[in-house]
């Protein structure tokens, strides 16, 4: 979703994806729904409502078909949905989604033990993807998020070239958005600025969004890094749960309360109330009992003269 | 201090001072004396050891003279203390430090409830401390510490130009630095940059350090955005013990391991060693049983493929 003229940032809120993969127990569907209803009640414009992958391999998002169908029926929300192959593409695609995320790690020994594909067969992957999409549903958008983009526990370093010639193929196979996520939690500031600097003159517009993890606490100073090279849209996870089950050590997604705040306390609208994003916090504590969540916002609070951003102006 | 060739950054470690003097318990100074050495062998160069305070007021400070002259006995550390007023100076020459840091509050009620006194009476007592340091201990160097400089939870919106308006009063009676301190936690990436912009103009080589607490997680990304204002020094606290005890809702300063992960991780040298930093939270669990201690770096470690920035060159 490009960005809408009221908002500045687009929060893409990826809990009901990201975070509910990485947690063991299945979240009822009927919470789910209640749950993605008050995210979006929120204000949130962007919701990754699940993925399309064998249930064998992720039973926790078996219903992603119905979540799908329940996100559809709220007014205005963009959906998009997580799909690692054509088989899943073709389930997103005829469940309605908006959008889907094809994951794409950059490297190669990561792609093989997350989805069993050498680099490539996952280009023929996409290839397949997008020639059906573009032939029965030309309105849905694909976007490629290259995951370790910014290193990886089984390869090691991940240089800045191996990750724009992944985003350039990407671009030539007709994606129309390349995102890039730090699936372990190694970016830091500077290889973010200059990553996403260095993504944009390579693909221009198709650039996307920046999934970040927490691991070493510096999500948000990542943010930081990546605002000023241009991005507009972040993901985040409402209470910072997920993560990656492949990668070992990575830890949740940036929590999306502190996000928010970050961003509004910057200036920058989000269109996101803080209030309504931490009362939804409600149905994973009903759907996920006894779940750690994070976050600091939701502790400490917004500060006593804080304005959103609209305010501020 | 100013920073050495063979490091880019100064972390200026404020645990002993910040951190312990936000805990009820006294930690025996026996353990402090081991715990200071600790964290200069790890490779610290500055270290803010104690408060010359009354102990009526802080208990926990009632043996930093002794602190001060262990941390003296320590090859290259460089050895800071915080003082409040003339008293407190004179203790703190006698004792030998090598500078100490004055806070002044930007908000006169936050100085009112911290230390009781109006910004006309805390000039006047600045004045009297540069006098006693020109005539008695001229080597001593003299910081000005401007807390609640981007928000008070007392005054609340505290504007860029109060803030500068003391800085440039601070440089008028005679200080050698001015910093910058978040008291409790209210600053934002945006703020940040241009408020030490506007104070490296308004003051030239007097603006210094940065001082951030991660009440709501922002501490990193305010780093961030201090480097891009070329801020070289940041105060950090081992474990994240800290914060202000007349600042509701303050918490902890940032976490000096998470910050020189983040540090070294941008290429930019500190000079210290992360195995040893957190093998100085020994004499923390020690000296203060079942006090918390925060950050990322010590639970999910540097990262396989973490190097420091002199070998990253």
């Amino acid at each position: 979703m490009k960005t809408a003229t009221d908002i500045d940032i687009l929060v893409s809120e990826v809990g009901p994806r990201d975070g509910l993969q990485s947690v063991k127990a299945s979240m009822p569907t009927e919470l789910k729904l209640q749950w993605v209803s008050a995210l979006a009640g929120a204000g949130l414009r962007e919701i990754e409502v699940g993925s399309f992958v064998s249930p064998k391999l992720l039973p926790q998002m078996a219903d992603a078909a119905e979540v799908v169908a329940h996100a559809l029926s709220l007014p205005g929300l963009y959906v998009t949905a997580l799909v690692p192959n054509l088989k899943g593409a073709q389930a997103a695609f005829d469940a309605g989604v908006h959008k889907i995320t094809l994951p794409i790690s950059v490297s190669e020994p990561h792609s093989i033990s997350n989805i069993r594909k050498t680099h490539a067969q996952v280009f023929e992957e996409v290839q397949a993807v997008v020639a059906l999409r573009n032939e029965r549903f030309p309105d849905v958008q694909i976007e490629a998020g290259l995951s370790t983009a910014f290193g990886c526990t089984l390869q090691g370093v991940v240089s800045d070239d191996e990750t724009l010639a992944i985003a350039v193929r990407m671009a030539e196979l007709g994606v129309d958005e390349v995102g890039l996520s730090d699936t372990v939690g190694y970016a830091n500031p500077n290889q973010v600025r200059r990553l996403f600097t260095r993504l944009r003159s390579a693909v221009g517009e198709l650039a996307g969004s920046a999934h970040f993890h927490n691991t070493r606490g510096q999500g948000l100073a990542n943010v930081v890094a990546a605002l000023e090279a241009g991005v507009t849209t972040f993901d985040g996870s409402l209470g910072g749960l997920g993560g990656c089950p492949y990668a070992p050590g990575a830890s949740g997604n940036i929590v999306t309360e502190d996000l928010v705040w970050l961003l509004e306390s910057m200036g920058l609208r989000t269109g996101v109330d803080l209030d309504r994003l931490a009362a939804a916090r409600e149905w994973l504590h009903k759907g996920l009992p006894g779940e750690p969540l994070y976050g600091f916002i939701p502790d400490a609070g917004v500060g006593k003269h804080f304005t959103y951003a609209k305010e501020a102006v």
